[in-house]
């Protein structure tokens, strides 16, 4: 198992960890099987979505705030951070990507980010491959 | 394949199963690969969030029936349970986690929950390891 | 890996593609360990749910529409597509199934889908199987 190591530097964001990713996965050699990313947070998660235009994860992150609004009313957890746990558990603690030739799969357009729902903070994001 | 019995009470609620899961990881004696998590049903899923507070899971209960209301005018599923095949799919029927050293690398906060959302029930999550 | 092809025919659909993914795991004779399921495009995205009963799909598909309409005002992203790209990430790139028997351990009621949220289109699901 592998670490990516995070520094979110706003309370809502998503970070491109595609590269480290690639590199992390290219330094294991390992041909074939499954790259599981996972975030061992419970304020953030893993998406995999379109990083050439830098606007879709902007749409995103506003689409997620008129989902679960910071500071919603009917919220009873007292830490002021509801919303970044519903975000999470809308996009997902894991997300798996097939291995090919050493490096996983994505498409075009596909980039691998790490979604900050209650930063600024120091995150991690595991890397684990089966197979 | 491993399978966790789970009984629900309520319509909806989240049900934290992390000790039935990690007594069966415990159990396989399993030293790393990939644990998924898959419950078999539709208007169920799982999802990984705080389980120290039990509020958090009571707001991401709350804020699923914001976004997908029980009985909306618009559906047109006749059981009267399309709220909860929405909320299934948006939280979904899978999650991975790493394993290491015998056990899920859940982060400090971390629990694994069942998701009911039509129950009252008896359920079923199937555990798997692979690596 | 293996790929399945898929031809959309509307912006926004799910298509059941259960047949054709029990089909290539069945082709493989890999008796056990976990079928990965990824879509390597960033306006669709793949949940399992209720295949029985066409009018989930259609609950799924409206209700997705409520949390990100087409076309929102606040979007900045100009391709005018930002409501898939949203919807792609709450039902999210990958799903993973237990093989059990040589075949995905589906529940009674559960069909594997494959989200369009962008098309008409042609498009690509990978399986992958590991363990």
């Amino acid at each position: 198992m592998q670490t990516v190591n995070v520094r979110s530097s706003k309370r809502v964001e998503l970070i491109d960890i595609t590269a480290q990713v690639k590199e992390i996965v290219r330094s294991l050699g390992v041909e074939k099987g499954h790259l599981l990313i996972y975030v061992p947070h419970t304020t953030a998660a893993v998406t995999v979505n379109e990083g050439a235009d830098p606007s879709v994860a902007q749409d995103i992150i506003q689409a997620l705030e008129h989902l679960a609004p910071h500071g919603a009313p009917f919220y009873q957890h007292l830490e002021g951070n509801s919303d970044a746990h519903i975000k999470a558990s809308l996009l997902g603690a894991s997300e798996c990507i097939p291995l090919k030739d050493g490096a996983p799969v994505l498409g075009t357009w596909q980039s691998i980010f790490f979604a900050e729902f209650d930063g600024p903070r120091q995150r991690r994001v595991y890397l684990s491959l089966s197979g």
